[in-house]
């Protein structure tokens, strides 16, 4: 386990309230939820100084120096934006290569088949990554594909996907990068000079550490433009959204203004930090301790080191029949964490997330609640089934 | 102007915070922001618990006592709510109906187009109302079309349009009923024992008082399992939604946490101030003292009494060539009032809400406001100009 002092001292949530350990909602600070104290009239200036702000902000964040992007947020969970990115960007004629290894993949492939627009699917499972050759091998038996959509850090396995790869791929067959950036943007690097990307999305209550309800897209300039009249909703039209904006610099219909207030004081922190790069370190960090203490414990990751986002690692249940996860989230409820259930298909799993308001010594006390946890539900042994093994040995195969 | 005593005596926004007289977002009280002090996990139970609060209490506002309705909550403004709803229970071989009296009508007119669906629009300019005669005749005319869809309170012009005149007829003509209620449920009566409609849209933001970040839809169980598969949609498919929620009581994406406990609070205070009668009862009054307020500082407004809603009126401008809407605005708002400006195509208007924390003594202080801001431009006379007058005629007719 890690011994290194923490450079963060973070208040503890009020009043007994639980630690979110989940990949938004999550915990965030009180000066976010502080900010949300007063009401703002969506029409006005000051409100709309908000709104530029809040572009600004997040576009700072890309690395684009050369203004060839511009950034559109959107009412709405973090899947309206992802339906919003498909429904705008890809033209009627356009086709889509999903890269799916969990849910989010596969929900971005349910939103082309509600949508009506033609895609194909790569499906690697619950967790394998989506690697380079397949992806430049599949474009090139489909002349057909225009776009290509990966997920940056799946989410239900906690995968970190290797997207420069598949941008470097996606770039050299000259066909356009989609990335549903939801879980990882604010905390890995995703840089517009090093990743060439057409568009991605992402959402207030993530990375950023603000509360839900809004989603943004970043795009190209020049696809926000060509984007006009592709979309198949009225309210996902991130053409019309955007250009609203640009003339009006209103959001087309009510905007969420007190969630949208307290993501500017998320920003603010997130600047504060140190940006991408400091928020990136300390997630980092809370995994590298949470992971070390659980590992010690006797718990096993799905999946080894190499793949491990800093934003949310899965865990195999234990074998140990005394092990039952519903008792086991109750039991760290009580003792003030509220983790995740996990979402593998194959074998039981539960998953505990590094992102939001907390640090090291949270991540300490986490493990600690793990610990007493299993000794009150007598679970002699966190060790996992040996099918979870088997099917992690794939992994490396 | 009004003499009575007033029962409500509110406390002022913080901090010289303007008064917002727009219809949503809206002056909502200190309780219900406070209520957005903490953090809460989705998936937990304490949420789900939130969850079925909300649907029982938005339920119990519309007199089911037979349990044939429910009550859908879905992240996104209102317009994604009405989206939803006509995507939703329109099937793919329906047609809708639409009546348009103003911005929201022809926006909902605009939705049917980009979902590619069949359509006909009755469309009576900036603010007459459809009445139930001429909407026999369409549904005489054309046997083909399946839902009507009405606007309770266009919140454009502020006129309360006939939805129970417009009710009867779709009913006897064996047609669905399709209701943007967005500004005036919860302080005007929409009873399905009295209005049979099919399905119901409105948002947190409006007569509830709550913070905008989600709307709902509130319909037939029967139309609500008939929806399956019509969505064009994947976030707005209102089956999907509603399905998930009767089996695992979560939101099917992620929910907008926070502004749901602010709405929780704000339903609570809407129960103690007596339900839609007296929520409906404090707008009257607002709307009642304002009005005549205004009619003394000699402003006229657009709609004869009969037609005037209590949720937003709209005033003409004056003709006085000192007078400028962008001036008057601002006087306004530093006095600590923010109004909102008209949405006439034909003539120069603004509007004044009557909605919101807010009550009788408030509009007084609006009325002195608008005075001294006349009397700091300068102008001699609010009258409005000729063509105004002539347009209002138009109603009379
Ligand atoms: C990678 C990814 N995509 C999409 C989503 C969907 O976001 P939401 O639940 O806000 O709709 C999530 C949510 O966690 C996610 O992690
Ligand atoms: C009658 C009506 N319909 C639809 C809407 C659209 O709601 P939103 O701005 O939340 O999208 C409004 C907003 O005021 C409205 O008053």
């Amino acid at each position: 386990m890690h011994d290194g002092a923490s450079t963060q001292a973070f208040a503890p949530p009020l009043l007994g309230e639980p630690y979110l350990l989940t990949p938004g909602p999550l915990t965030t600070s009180a000066e976010v939820k502080q900010a949300m104290l007063r009401d703002w009239g969506s029409w006005d200036a000051d409100f709309r100084a908000m709104t530029v702000e809040l572009r600004r902000g997040l576009l700072a964040l890309t690395g684009d120096r050369r203004g060839d992007y511009d950034c559109v947020p959107m009412q709405g969970s973090g899947s309206f934006c992802v339906e919003a990115m498909l429904g705008s960007f890809v033209p009627k004629d356009g086709k889509v290569l999903v890269l799916a290894n969990g849910a989010y993949g596969l929900r971005a492939a349910e939103t082309m088949r509600y949508i009506g627009r033609p895609y194909t699917l790569i499906d690697k499972g619950d967790y394998l990554p989506p690697r380079g050759e397949e992806v430049a091998a599949a474009l090139d038996a489909d002349p057909g594909i225009t776009h290509v959509l990966a997920i940056h850090c799946e989410t239900s396995s906690g995968i970190l996907n290797p997207v420069a790869e598949i941008a470097a791929v996606v770039e050299s067959k000259g066909r356009k990068l989609l990335i549903d950036s939801m879980s990882a943007f604010g905390a890995i690097r995703l840089d517009v000079n090093e990743i060439a990307f057409e568009a991605m999305v992402s959402s207030a209550n993530k990375c950023i550490e603000g509360v839900p309800g809004f989603g943004f897209v970043i795009a190209r300039k020049d696809a926000l433009k060509a984007a006009e009249g592709n979309s198949h909703s009225l309210s996902l039209d991130v053409h019309a959204q955007w250009a609203t904006m640009e003339k009006t610099g209103q959001w087309r219909y009510t905007p969420p203004t007190h969630v949208v207030a307290a993501f500017l004081q998320a920003l603010r922190m997130h600047t504060a930090e140190g940006g991408v790069a400091g928020r990136g370190a300390r997630y980092i960090r809370n995994r590298d301790v949470m992971v070390a203490g659980m590992r010690e414990l006797g718990f096993e990751t799905l999946l080894s080191d190499t793949w491990l986002s800093p934003i949310i690692v899965t865990f195999f249940c234990p074998a140990d029949p005394n092990f039952v996860f519903s008792r086991f989230y109750e039991q760290m409820k009580q003792k003030g964490f509220i983790i995740y259930p996990g979402k593998l298909t194959v074998v039981e799993s539960f998953r505990v997330g590094c992102i939001g308001r907390m640090d090291e010594h949270v991540m300490r006390k986490v493990v600690e609640a793990a610990r007493q946890s299993l000794a009150e539900m007598k679970v002699a042994s966190a060790a996992p089934p040996a099918d979870a093994i088997a099917e992690r040995a794939k992994l490396a195969a």
